[in-house]
């Protein structure tokens, strides 16, 4: 076996092409069983394995750098970097994250893992290197879904400017998540079937140099225009067709469910764990959808991610022009509910909460200043969500909740969230978010509240001495502690659920003052700048003591959420101790 | 005079082309009365008056809806919707804002006053047309300058997927503040060099219709084109090229000084107010200058307003390659400052307050997950700064200062200022953003604290009873506060500097729990999600009373300052009444 003797990239230098292929096949059978066995990214791998091997042939890594664009492909390069282990043996499968890591590897130069910031950051790296003299090769490697974002775009048209050696080899196997959606996938195709000739090229119109591989599956082709580009004085992109999924043929067929995968059988595909039932995804698709039929103002927008809505290619068949992709394109999502509100329609953005990060001045300018009623749908938003550290669900608080105009909701029921959205696709007067829960939990009672009351807040149990402000998924948590110490205590507390993170209800806080002592706030996301701190400041001239619960502002990376919770002290026996040491 | 006669679009159909000749020149006339008096954006609005009027002509605004990008050049649109008299009569100068602004007229759409959002922004309206079956025009006025912007290459990018009416005019001054950066602009030149006709085309490549205008101020050719393209089906670039400043030959000749005017001499085109001499971008400036030439890493970074930095065109020619400007690209500048510093270099990126904002997920990701050791100086950023309601500079705080690694510092003097722009050029281990102040105060006292001792405040008055904690800006108002409270009871206050805005110096909050009963904070921004929050939440378990000083969350615009801040109770006479009613 080739690739138990890789322990670097001098290692695949030795080797000859068709070594070079057997050690292919190798990695493949690498992938498939680690992924089988623990999930990850699958098409993105199995496309890039031949340009990963060619890429350290041709190209002196560490001292020339690659950065790799989300980097959910770059298994195959941790494979040739030493780093094999992590996929030969089910015991060091943890040793590596699934995205670029500088403190595994010298060859790995940034925590990367958003889309479409490679070219951007590969220009840092060059820049730096013209300042100081260096001479090294910079290879940003960035696939084509990812090209229709705006850093990537800006990061294009930049380039030009380095006037110096830049390579970025775009990474074209036809798809993001899913199909790709946007004018420029025409450009590539066009470039794709004139094998590189078209006079009309994205590339060359940003000013870059352009070098077309037909198949980018095929050592020899990519190891002749590496060659080709290496010392490059121009920054020039190196256009290769891969294809998603190579050497799988169920992910050959169907790019989008084997985008990522969970731990799978490996003799028939599919997936080991049984679907965890109900969830909020499939519930919104379900609304979204019979809305539509009633109500032709009614649309669904994703940027590139269908099925955090629930929108599977058939639903999207279904919905038809109600239904709107627009590629990784966040910012554009945002300005495009902003404007189809404000011209009678009813827009439903679904996003991830990592992802809704970069979207804050459009949030900002183009939906809040406007007031424009559209709707945003804030998924795995949570200390229970993705846990790497490029993916975390914790900082949507403070990058949202501070916007003025927009109101952020936190259900703690289904019943609750069907509510929200329903009344907030239906008015007319303010944008709204809903920070959407992890945990499908149902109260059998119907929500009847007037949402259009802002910052009224729900006294669920009413007590005394010590009140509960349980706020979302965390409401469970506050009824729990209020529970723990009644228990010890015999002191009843009153609970809260605040269900408007953007505001305070500053009536019904000044009443708790009567005959309260303790207010507690309990959030599933970081404390700074976030929801208890606002509760602490109403009663920072007063007697009420506060104690704020949630998340220390900290990177947090492939943690184990219990110890999280426990290290923040954020269970109902922690909390409680708190509390009955301040009665 | 025709100008005075236009109460709306409709007027000016009614003209013969020679007509509007007349009123091109009588609007040239009025904008150059208006803003040597007023001051605004002078080139911009000088070199879309044809333009305007023919976009008047051919189509029916408000049913055909435009949408200005940064709507910085809508002067003339205002003009001649309805709104002239506030071109026309000094007393109704103010009546308009100097951006497109619904609540003026039928005839804006959006506030807007960032750039290049108006193509995402339009196809929401024309999204929101097509899902209601609307018929009219969606048109979108952009600035070459814009174009490099992420948002507006994800708009052109998304706008073919419509496959319906959108009319995207790019206006081509060959200009953006200062001269343009990027490859794209290459292939403006090409587009311009061949009438529109070179095969590799921008716009095309995006997938999108394409029609040349040779001279965008020509009111015939420009009838022409917009004619073409009217109830066309499919989105559609019209690219004319307009001069900058066109009509006044100071501002044809220096494009980028006429960008933008204060009152100016309409003799000389002097301004009428002198210099208000030191500032913080000419003695950044200097001290970048200086660095550079001993050290070939130090760079300087902006995008597309070198002179906040201080950078004249001069300078820029002076620091040759160790400036870059990435063209209106931020969330490039942040990720090209982090791999700067990850190979290397010692970036400095020098931005407005506001547009900041464009970067939330640049800083997390690129920058502080990364943990590089770029510097960025954050200007305008007080309820002081520019006053306009897309322009402010009072949520840097919370949108920037709860992002874990990112060491954000508020100088309160010169000293404090130079001191931590060197330690922070100089240290190697995190991202340092300084909000710099608005006013230059002199300490006449070196600053010699190290400031890798984070989150360390400084006493600057011992006291008791009373702590004022004064950030940045407000520090003054702190000592102000502090010595009205000693007048008026003899109390003498505890006055802190606290410098760092993304932490809490724990040890010194603890420590004044012993002599004192109230703690104040004052920062020059909105409260929540901000600096006195933080120290709220300290002291919630605690007798301490906390009272935050700083703006209520909401959208000012053209706000009086003095006005906001007693509203806000931010002077020190209000503070000290609040204080001294609950000693």
């Amino acid at each position: 076996m080739y690739l138990e003797r890789i322990d670097g990239p001098n290692d695949v230098k030795k080797l000859s092409l068709e070594q070079m292929d057997v050690l292919a096949q190798e990695m493949r059978e690498a992938l498939f069983r680690k992924l089988s066995k623990h999930g990850g990214h699958f098409g993105p791998n199995f496309g890039m394995v031949e340009a990963t091997i060619a890429l350290h042939t041709v190209f002196d890594s560490p001292k020339d750098k690659m950065v790799f664009d989300v980097s959910h492909q770059s298994y195959c390069h941790k494979m040739l970097t030493g780093r094999k282990d992590a996929f030969l043996y089910e015991e060091h499968y943890d040793d590596v994250s699934g995205y670029s890591e500088p403190s595994e590897s010298a060859h790995d130069f940034f925590v990367i893992g958003h889309t479409s910031t490679s070219v951007s950051l590969a220009c840092g790296l060059a820049k730096g290197r013209d300042l100081l003299g260096g001479s090294e090769n910079i290879i940003a490697i960035i696939g084509d879904g990812s090209l229709s974002g705006g850093e990537a775009l800006e990061g294009l048209d930049f380039a030009a400017e380095l006037n110096s050696n830049l390579i970025i080899v775009v990474n074209d196997n036809d798809m993001s998540i899913a199909e790709n959606h946007g004018g420029l996938y025409q450009n590539l195709k066009q470039l794709r079937d004139t094998d590189g000739k078209a006079a009309c090229n994205l590339f060359r119109a940003m000013g870059l140099d352009y070098v077309f591989v037909k198949n980018g599956n095929d050592i020899p082709s990519l190891i002749e225009a590496f060659k080709q580009v290496k010392d490059s004085t121009y920054p020039v992109v190196v256009h290769i067709c891969t294809q998603k999924g190579k050497g799988y043929a169920p992910a050959e067929q169907d790019k989008e469910t084997w985008h990522w995968c969970m731990p799978f059988d490996p003799e028939t595909g599919k997936p080991l764990l049984a679907d965890a039932g109900e969830d909020y995804s499939e519930l919104t698709a379900q609304y979204l959808l019979e809305k539509m039929k009633k109500d032709p103002a009614v649309v669904g927008i994703t940027s590139a991610t269908p099925p955090i809505l629930g929108f599977t290619p058939n639903r999207r068949k279904l919905a038809g022009k109600q239904f709107v992709d627009v590629g990784i394109a966040e910012e554009t999502a945002v300005a495009l509910a902003s404007g189809i509100a404000a011209n009678g329609g009813k827009p439903v953005y679904g996003v991830y909460s990592t992802f809704i990060q970069r979207t804050y001045d459009q949030l900002s300018q183009d939906l809040c200043v406007n007031s424009n009623a559209a709707t945003i749908l804030v998924f795995a938003a949570s200390v229970y969500g993705m846990n790497d550290v490029t993916h975390l669900g914790i900082y949507d608080i403070p990058m949202m909740a501070n916007i003025p105009n927009l109101v952020y909701l936190a259900p703690t029921t289904k019943e609750e969230y069907m509510a929200m959205l329903d009344w907030s696709v239906e008015q007319n007067n303010v944008p709204v978010a809903i920070r959407v829960p992890m945990q499908v939990v149902t109260s059998g009672v119907p929500c009847t509240k007037d949402f259009s009351q802002y910052n009224t807040y729900e006294v669920t149990q009413k007590g005394s001495r010590v009140a509960v402000i349980g706020l979302g998924n965390f409401y469970t948590l506050g009824q729990e502690t209020a529970q723990e110490i009644a228990k010890q205590t015999g002191v009843q507390p009153t609970v809260i659920n605040p269900m408007y993170i953007t505001g305070v209800d500053e009536k019904l806080l000044e009443s708790l003052k009567a005959e309260h002592d303790i207010v507690i706030t309990a959030e599933d996301g970081i404390l700074d700048g976030g929801f208890g701190e606002k509760i602490a400041r109403f009663y920072g001239n007063s007697d009420m003591k506060v104690l704020n619960y949630g998340l220390k502002k900290e990177f947090l990376d492939r943690y184990d959420a219990e110890d999280v919770v426990k290290r923040n002290r954020l269970t109902a026996g922690q909390i409680a101790e708190d509390v009955i040491a301040l009665l």
